[in-house]
């Protein structure tokens, strides 16, 4: 029961933090989400696992996603996906239009939303069936759970002016191989899938345990790739903000603009946490908090 | 003798990248170093030390510097220091102007030229004899053996437009109080300093041991704050490469256009190459080839 | 007779020039056009012609028709079209998508792809038959012979990337009312007409004449709109060659990559030349050498 | 008299519009001028005057000078200057800055500051006594009481930090060959030359007449160059804008902080006004519209 006591003592002192933020609007499909969701889950390579909270329900993953679309795509094809995007922090507060720009149609890094989805397009190159396949993929992080969540997809469909902005300039430039609605579709599901914290925390485990999922003993990716994942998720993984967490809270991690942010101890855990408020920068107000203290109390900052 | 033996094969295999990258060139006072100094040395935070080449002999530390300049500044005025520069990876390969001009004369990150120049300002409040004091500062790492390069700070000053430009700039828009030849004067101070790879790995070895210099049990900077410097040195040491040394190496990093570049394992040591062939991005082409060895080889990596 | 011997002279002087550009290449159905096509047309407003070469052979106006898009779009709504567009140069090396970020998908003029694309979507307010009334609007021009090109319509949609990535761009910041496709079709449909220089020269009559086509007598815009387009004209209408082609030929005029280019003398005439081969810069090599010898022998720049 | 009771009705009619802008303050020298001030004239090149309000009163003419800048840079070398600084309009609310740096050093035209500075270069490589030459040019336009202002060239000097950035900088880029110091000095008398509004219309006379002064029959320019200056007025002269001033008011011209603005028509007359109230593009408010309804009512826009 090593964290519990302070999981349960991080989760009194964060919660008068709510009502400072903005659930995501530019889909409405996110934005009637209850702004009071709040959980914390952390599991181990040992197995154990420590919750608090709605740590329980299932909301929408979004950005996260982008650190399995470009797992299974590293898993795939190995470093052949630096040929078609960058690996550097994209430090760009005007996002990402700019750089693709100036950058020919290769996006800066698999992070931003221009990244990931020039991924995908590559994942496109190896998958019969990639909505089903990337389900396959999370389950094997042992996580059977998770589903897409049609009315999200259908959401950012409606709205995804921008996205779709990305696509059509990348192919402009001849970034993107397949067809773009088969792209953007493809992109959608991935965003719109749900987990819990729990599940969130299980799942990015592997990356915490040097490949390997810690469960089954299957190999996801090898200890190099593993580590190397981490290493972009320190410096892209909270778009303007990546310093920021860096300087904070000093673990790799992932948010979503569900309000979700996993990061990862390597070694020894990961950890999870769902608040849908989220700041300017578009990452979770009560998540955030919620690491720095984690990180402060146990000295586990990797720095 | 743990080290001895990998830092010999390492030597030994990289020796025969000599020859693809370019001596810095900016400045005459550095163009005209020998190509072929090859050295490393590592320091634990026991005291064990391991060297192989010219480690024992002294180079211009440039942007290395800015790693000091920021500790300095920091021990001075914590984090007082963030409401005058950033703390993000700059991400622009055109360099900083462009930045500085939409983000009103504040820089992203303090190892960019003009965050540097930014960091220098400030340190002016607060010392009477900025480059004797900077000495001091170094000479408390346990490296008594530091001076300044008189030819190199008036090379630079004879070549120092850009950097008269950036400090301009910032004048204009309220963020520089000092003089300008004054901030400009004491910046390039730092920057000619001359140390060898074995003063560089001692002086970084408070980096390892959460702010404390283990020879002396000198407490530099506090635990979070020491820290701290680590994740910046990590997410913006490296200019436009910064992501590609985080995914390459994994370690906490400084490099300089004198060739030299020092790394920091947390808990550990720190190690430190200088060969002044540098590659497109200004960092040393053998040195980087050294820390993903090491690093490779030694799985310590802090991912 | 007056321009004859002139344009004979000029043409047998410029012809030389041929060889030394690139024909449109971005879309196939413009690749195929015989590269040494060359012809010139005048019509003054008092109803002389003066023709030499192939003035009489239609070809694909492209961006020229952004003339006829703005043109119509102040007829129908006035000084309201300046809520949705900019009237400034883009002055921007790198094509319009960072200013369109920058400026929150305003662009910054009407003849700017994007600026047209946003004038396309205001029509689309006003036209119940916008290709059919597009059509309607250059006959009233005198021009009846004008028709779209099918073939050149099917090839930019199927690589008008760039095009639809501005378009859900600006639908992304809520500048564009109507649905993507239909914006992009009636677009495709005003840069494929085809015309002949003598039918160009003639449908910009009334930009020379005060607003009113001088063989009708119908009046297309008021005095102020008309002398408007024209300012508009000189100040954007080259894309990044607008200062160049001022300081050269010093007239208002528009160019398309089909190789046409169509200049206005205020109160006197309108010239339209047409030459395949462009320069980098996308206008038409022997265009604007054959208007700056027609505005530097009859001394009728504007300056 | 023909232009008198124009002058008179327009000054009446465009007096209420004082109080809706701002003084240029960003130097003290500039801050304390009377923000009522407001005088118009006229001169044809027939010798007719025309005046209203203060036309006689001297006043910092600052950017206008570029004009003077340019004009004896090109009567001493003719086109190389076009080597130096490019001519094409800036479009850039940024401010010029970033272009330097997208674009190496070379400003994109000489009517912003830094191209203005990079001309200042060029003419100390032909001229002895820079600063008595510029007075002696801007005589041989018939306007011998011309001077300098003393205490704004001080000013100037302490506040320019922003223009001593853009000499660092394009000197660091190689555009700039005489000291630094020397440019700015010669560059900031040229601002400070003070003039009325009847000797500036009068000095603008020869670029009315093709490149001869009307008075003395001496020629400045040849007539190509003559044009193209007016060319370049039209589409930089009024920095972001300039498309807009081609549009409303369709004449060459060129504003300064200091609340002038003169402009031209070609064959006939130059116009120049004062009030020191800047809109927020830095032009003068009653200025603009003076000249607006100059040409509305003339019907005199060159297009």
């Amino acid at each position: 029961m090593k964290y519990q006591a302070l999981l349960d003592e991080i989760y009194s002192e964060v919660l008068p933090m709510l009502g400072n933020g903005r659930v995501a609007d530019y889909i409405p499909a996110l934005s009637h989400i209850d702004p009071t969701k709040f959980g914390i889950a952390i599991e181990t390579i040992e197995g154990e696992r420590f919750e608090v909270g709605d740590s329980q329900e299932q909301f929408s993953i979004q950005s996260i996603s982008k650190v399995f679309n470009l797992a299974l795509c590293i898993r795939l094809i190995g470093d052949q996906v630096w040929e078609r995007v960058g690996i550097e922090p994209s430090g760009n507060p005007f996002n990402s239009l700019v750089q693709l720009e100036y950058e020919k149609g290769i996006p800066r890094n698999p992070f931003i939303n221009a990244g990931a989805l020039a991924v995908t397009d590559l994942l496109l190159d190896h998958l019969d069936q990639p909505n089903g396949d990337m389900l396959k993929f999370v389950e094997k992080l042992q996580c059977s759970n998770v589903k897409f969540n049609s009315v999200v997809v259908q959401s950012e469909k409606d709205h995804g002016f921008s996205n779709a902005a990305l696509v059509n300039f990348m192919k402009a430039y001849g970034n993107i191989n397949h067809e773009i609605d088969e792209v953007l579709d493809t992109y959608y599901h991935q965003c719109s899938i749900e987990m819990s914290c729990a599940e969130l925390a299980r799942s990015f485990l592997f990356l915490a345990n040097a490949g390997v999922v810690p469960a089954s003993g299957e190999r996801i990716l090898n200890v190099s790739a593993a580590k190397r994942v981490n290493a972009i998720m320190l410096t892209c993984g909270f778009y303007d903000q990546a310093g920021a967490f860096a300087y904070q809270v000093g673990l790799p991690g992932k948010s979503g603009v569900g309000g979700g942010i996993v990061a990862v101890v390597p070694g020894e855990l990961s950890i999870a946490v769902w608040s849908p408020e989220l700041n300017e920068q578009g990452n979770s107000i009560l998540g955030i908090k919620v690491l720095e203290l984690f990180t402060t109390r146990t000295g586990k900052s990797i720095f």
